[in-house]
């Protein structure tokens, strides 16, 4: 019996932040725990390429973000933690993949859809203006990072589905054209429930919308983004809705239920902005505090996260070499002997 | 002082004929002598598996080819022989060329404009009718195949000088965004000269008319296959023009100036088709028959050619791999140290 095999990539090119916290990384981190499933985890940096050429931030957000996994608990030990530009089969596997894959498909992408519809809007009389061969193309890498594992569980966004499906299309033609069971179907997995936590403006926290709390700032640097968060004008002593009050999401998506339940009474009985502020920071701070020194540490020492990414790698070419050598074999571009 | 590097990929999808010898083969295994260039010839088998997914024809054809190049004297001591399926680093290059290659580069394409036009005559209401992503985007991998050894110069036919303009476009943008000259913009050299052998029908031998003399057959089926070039009706004893002949042609294309001169003295002389056809066996038959034992010899020994193709594949990669080091750093994918 294999175990079920979960796969995710992680964009490197932000700072995670408590929305990506809440609403990714924690229950990721839940998940490498699981001895009866086997996950990958990778920083998806050639994905990065494409919407970002500043290499600085590039490189910065590649180790914080791995800094970040590693002081959380991601538990290497069970899961497969790697970078995708260690995996070289990876890029093989893509261009393998274009050979299979219609170009249709890219058409009806949504990001370049997106892209076009942008241009259209701006008048651009070039509709692909400013779309790369990347921005384009990246449904086929994104194949490659699914099926090079032969996963069979991939947790995404409902804006992400589209590309599982384009995964099972490449996998299901190569399967077809090269009469083999060579790929497994992979399946999106959507969690509906997901937290989408709200930012300083008290819209959905988000890097685009740069209204963001970093994961792990300093407590100074916490106490002075908490209190920016927006608020409504409610005097203190006057009873407040913590219902829709970024304050309070925030503060329950941290806390226990008894602990949010409290936090309601106080809400009722018209906590003062400042106080709620002070108390989030609080329960924030001592929440963070642990994987926060935890982070520092590692991002002190690089070589560390090195040696771990490097190890993941192995693990990950111990799968990705043998299956590309079998792939190479049946489209014939096999070793002559 | 650098050598001038010259590169020259060979496509992997057919058997090596008279054609490709004259107008291919015999002048680049001239210049794989040439101490005074660095010359990097390649198996095209990637690009291969857009044209072809009969496996069993890719993976012939790419030892026909590598035994055909060998039995005619290429000099693998001097020249770098590598098959391009061996490198990984050219996919890796190829996705962060992506990055960097706007799409509307390729919208302009001849092979993917070709192909939509067919669409377009057919009536196909979808123009991408049959397209793959391989299709569309190989000038990305053809660039990578260039610029992945900083090659010079690059022998193409006149079709193909729009890929080297688009690869020199992507180095360009390439070493403009990152800030550094990593990649040598290539020449396109177009040799004006290369003689265009004609098929047993009298058009062009090529493929994919079906009317090519393969190379290394045996004496038999040359013989064969030469009766068969189609010739007009005069009769022995009137004379006859050489000049659009194909018997004719293919003959000059192998024979000196001098025995050339003397069988066009034969064709004023009124010699009989018969005899004509005789005479270019012979003749081919004697330049041929070292070299086909050789490559009848190489063909029961892959092990050997899979030797010579590591051998070449290792000083490829001792150049590929130090540059996707340097090309990693620059874009933000390096190492953590």
């Amino acid at each position: 019996m294999h175990k079920t095999r979960v796969l995710t990539g992680i964009t490197t090119t932000g700072t995670p932040h408590l929305g990506n916290y809440v609403g990714a990384i924690k229950p990721a981190i839940a998940e490498s725990q699981d001895p009866g499933v086997q996950s990958y985890y990778f920083l998806a940096d050639l994905h990065a390429l494409i919407k970002c050429q500043d290499p600085k931030r590039v490189e910065a957000s590649r180790l914080e973000i791995a800094a970040t996994w590693l002081a959380l608990g991601l538990d290497t030990d069970n899961a497969i933690f790697y970078r995708q530009s260690d995996i070289p089969e990876i890029p093989e596997l893509t261009w393998m993949l274009s050979c299979v894959c219609a170009k249709g498909l890219m058409n009806r992408a949504h990001a370049y859809k997106a892209a076009v519809a942008d241009n259209e809007a701006a008048g651009n009389s070039d509709p692909d203006k400013g779309v790369t061969m990347g921005l384009f193309g990246y449904p086929v890498l994104m194949a490659a990072d699914i099926l090079m594992f032969n996963a069979n569980k991939v947790p995404v966004g409902r804006d992400q589905i589209q590309h599982i499906e384009m995964a099972r299309d490449m996998a299901g033609r190569f399967n077809h054209l090269y009469k083999g069971e060579y790929f497994t179907l992979p399946e999106a997995v959507v969690d509906e429930k997901v937290e989408v936590l709200g930012g300083l403006d008290g819209r959905k926290m988000s890097k685009s919308y740069n209204n963001t709390i970093p994961l792990f700032v300093s407590e100074k640097k916490l106490l002075k983004l908490v209190r920016k968060i927006k608020t409504n004008s409610l005097e203190p002593g006057e009873p407040k809705n913590p219902d829709g009050c970024t304050l309070f999401q925030i503060y329950s998506a941290f806390a226990s239920a008894e602990e949010s339940q409290a936090m309601r009474r106080r809400y009722a009985e018209g906590i003062g902005w400042g106080e709620a502020k002070d108390s989030l920071f609080e329960y924030l701070n001592a929440h963070l505090r642990e994987p926060r020194e935890r982070y520092l540490a590692l991002m002190e020492d690089p070589g560390y996260i090195e040696d771990v990414l490097k190890k993941g790698a192995e693990r990950a070419r111990a799968e990705a070499a043998p299956l590309m050598d079998r792939l190479r074999q049946s489209v014939g571009l096999g070793r002559f002997a």
